[in-house]
């Protein structure tokens, strides 16, 4: 009667479970075998059928009933129940293919998929972002990390949306030794690495409609991200000295998005004068300015720029920092230091969002932080990422000298280089020319609006980052993207 | 001629570095002590006054020309920049007290705080969703911590933004064995917390306007988050088998939110005829049903319900799965379940909202779940709780007997307790009576819509969570709520 399908493996086969039996019957409610209402069969006939206990049966049974499939009466067979399931079998099922989304959903949908997480097969990957493994304090954050695990809560609660209050307390004092700025503990919010800050930010400061500033070239996902509120981006060019600030006025956004301290990708440090028009400008319209400080601790031939934020006039930034050029773009923490204005209803949105960060690798970050490990680990890559940028410096003045020009060598782990013999419309060609050698180097066009400002010239460029690579892989994709360079020249 | 502040302590104040240097010049700067244009000390001046040495004081001065704030010339004194610095001071700087805003933002500005994760000085909290720190497999979690971290990535970058394929697997299995849910891999999306994947449903499916079915009573946040889109909630009444699913007729909302599993917090079990009217409505009206099934582990009396996703009709289902109440709240990990026609805009907004979560504990979390340790410990904590839930519904009766109602006592972490003599005015005093007594009771009213309907009855109700406490804790709780509620009772 009941028929078991042969989905079981033989193994299991020789054993008929409760699970089993209920799957059966299940299906065969569902697929009208018994009608509803009808008999089905008593538990000892089908124990005696299926050769298994009657118990077992009997838990089948339950658990149908439990889900009201069917009805136990005291001494009767049981009953399918009386229900109105669906009309439809799985065949005549109409697939849904078309999603009904949100307006947000569908502005989402229009954006392509942005694949730069896909693990690369290439033997020399310069995609900006990415960290050397043998650069992680491995020893000193697995003791970190013990030494939270060992301590326990005196429950697991959810924390403070804003963080873990001994973390926070490490960065203030961090931020003001290292960068010279002042908050309150109140300030701070922490958020799963700068993406999710900048999240909060577009959602909280942009309507549809409303306008932001954002540098060209800059960075793509902060674009979307504004972008995705409705708003519309009003790109501002920037050249050597970061955003050209003198080209803000008449604007009357809601926000700025600017990274003074480095811009990305070109790399200039906006100078004081731009600096204050940029506040001012912000003051007069009632503006927010996010200060992107991205990879502040990474500074060679130059001094750390005090940020926006610490500006008698900055009463209107935002300051966004993260540990993912420092430690690991994986562990997914950053922090905003929002105006005292704002910090309720940060809080609020973060709790909401997603209640807070994850407390143990907070708190580790912040033992290392008190203990001044972190400190030294930042001395430490500095060093190293000092040393990759010598490598690649030289290995591109080696092989194309004068052909070439690098932007923004001074800070943090990308170099922009522009190929002046090589036209813009090489730049594809130069791209898959590399890949097909085993090269990945990454075209700096889609950090770009689509009308790209007359600074950035008819050349092929690349942005290239270091601070994954060794010294010998250095050296050794600079040789094949050179050779992959004369390719493309010759072809074109 | 530069004053040093005095800010610096005692043994600071010994050597004056570059900092102090840039620090105080900076101010006088900007407070114009030197006008724009001006000269500045020369810096073997400015070495003899402040006995440190010229490099000291040049290392300053390039700081500050790096910044903008000065120009240096071989030969010459250095001079103040001629720049636009704001023009007021700080003290004349209009402080903003008013944030600017979003729509979006002024809805969450007005949402009261929910400040459930401020620590309790409380003897006993039976407040809902925390767990015991005991229960934690502390062991066996740092183990798996450091398995992950002593496998070194090639490189640390960004991941798939759907998170670790790694814990996709084992959450497939997972799934599959233990809730008989069928999925693809793309289907999942890791996210932090539950509470993340209500987020991603409310922005991706609801604009401002329209509508989306929550129960009543029902889970607090679930309905923030929704009604922060700016959508409308249609509240409808749960009873003890779950959403009153024929008063949806007629209603046209865009998603439903539903727990059927073990309703928050009354505790029913949703049947099958009502599952099939959700699904029938939802497929009718183009709408999706998101199935929290928040604490599904936690079933003692009943076996667990197969969640509506197996359902031969569940195509419009998005199901949500936590690991919050089986390892805790802190470690924020959370699964979504999409249907297929949504897993490429879910993954999209996840990268834009925060990238992906982070890597270390997801790939753990992995671990725990291939060697079985996942499932040994689900077991070993179901069976703590049952344990705990004896304990209290023991001395609830014993303390109340007929005066007090319990449901929702056959799954989950918590109960409600309605007390048949106190009636619902006497809420408030019982709670702040018996949490001056130290004990941490919960009001039900917050879960309910300020029209509570009439199966809700006039009645004081709580809900009490048990997982955090030991059964000492447990009956001493239930001992002083007693007496708390002969207090109120006599006060009436």
């Amino acid at each position: 009667m009941v028929q078991l399908e042969s989905q079981a493996t033989p193994r299991r086969a020789r054993k008929i479970g409760a699970r089993q039996i209920y799957d059966a019957l299940k299906d065969q409610i569902l697929s009208r075998v018994y009608e509803a209402g009808g008999q089905l069969p008593s538990s000892r006939n089908l124990s005696n059928e299926l050769g298994v206990s009657r118990t077992t049966v009997t838990v089948a049974y339950e658990q149908l009933a439990a889900e009201g499939f069917v009805e136990l009466r005291q001494g009767t067979r049981p009953r399918v129940a009386a229900l109105p399931f669906g009309q439809r079998s799985k065949d005549t099922a109409p697939t849904q293919q078309e999603p009904r989304l949100s307006a947000y959903g569908e502005r989402l949908r229009a954006i392509p998929p942005w694949l730069d997480y896909l693990p690369g097969s290439l033997m020399v990957d310069f995609r900006y972002g990415d960290l050397a493994p043998s650069d992680f304090p491995a020893r000193a954050w697995k003791k970190a990390v013990n030494s939270v695990i060992a301590q326990r809560p005196s429950r697991l609660a959810y924390d403070d949306p804003r963080g873990s209050r001994r973390l926070r307390q490490a960065l203030q004092g961090y931020l003001w030794r290292a960068r010279t700025l002042r908050c309150d503990l109140e300030q701070i919010i922490i958020v799963n690495g700068s993406q999710q800050g900048l999240d909060l930010c577009a959602r909280l400061l942009l309507d549809p409609g409303s306008e932001f500033v954002i540098e060209n070239p800059g960075y793509r996902m902060a674009r979307q991200i504004f972008a995705s509120t409705g708003a519309s981006p009003v790109s501002i060019a920037v050249d050597g000295e970061g955003l050209k600030t003198e080209s803000l006025e008449g604007v009357r956004a809601r926000l700025a998005y600017v990274t003074p301290s480095h811009q990305f990708p070109l790399g200039g440090v906006m100078p004081i004068s731009r600096r204050h028009q940029l506040l001012e400008w912000a003051r007069e319209n009632d503006a927010y300015v996010i200060e992107d400080d991205y990879d502040s601790e990474y500074r060679y031939d130059i001094s750390p720029v005090p940020p926006l934020h610490s500006l008698e006039t900055g009463t209107n930034v935002i300051y966004l920092g993260t540990i993912s050029k420092t430690l690991s773009p994986m562990m997914r923490i950053g922090y905003l230091i929002v105006p005292p204005e704002l910090q309720d209803v940060f809080a609020t949105a973060k709790q909401l969002f997603d209640r807070h960060s994850p407390v143990t690798e907070q708190e580790a970050l912040a033992s290392l932080i008190e203990s001044g490990a972190y400190e030294r680990h930042v001395r430490r890559v500095r060093r190293l990422n000092r040393d990759r940028r010598e490598t690649l410096l030289n290995a591109l003045q080696r092989a194309f000298g004068e052909r070439m020009t690098v932007e923004g060598a001074d800070a943090g782990l990308h170099v922009v280089v522009w190929f002046n013999e090589l036209p813009k419309l090489s730049e594809a060609a130069l791209v898959e020319t590399a890949r097909r050698a085993g090269i990945g180097v990454h075209s700096i066009s889609p950090l770009c609006e689509q009308q790209p400002d007359e600074t950035m010239a008819d050349r092929t460029g690349l942005v290239m980052g270091y601070s994954a690579l060794t010294p010998r892989q250095i050296e050794k994709g600079v040789q094949l993207l050179l050779a992959a360079a004369k390719t493309v020249k010759g072809q074109s």
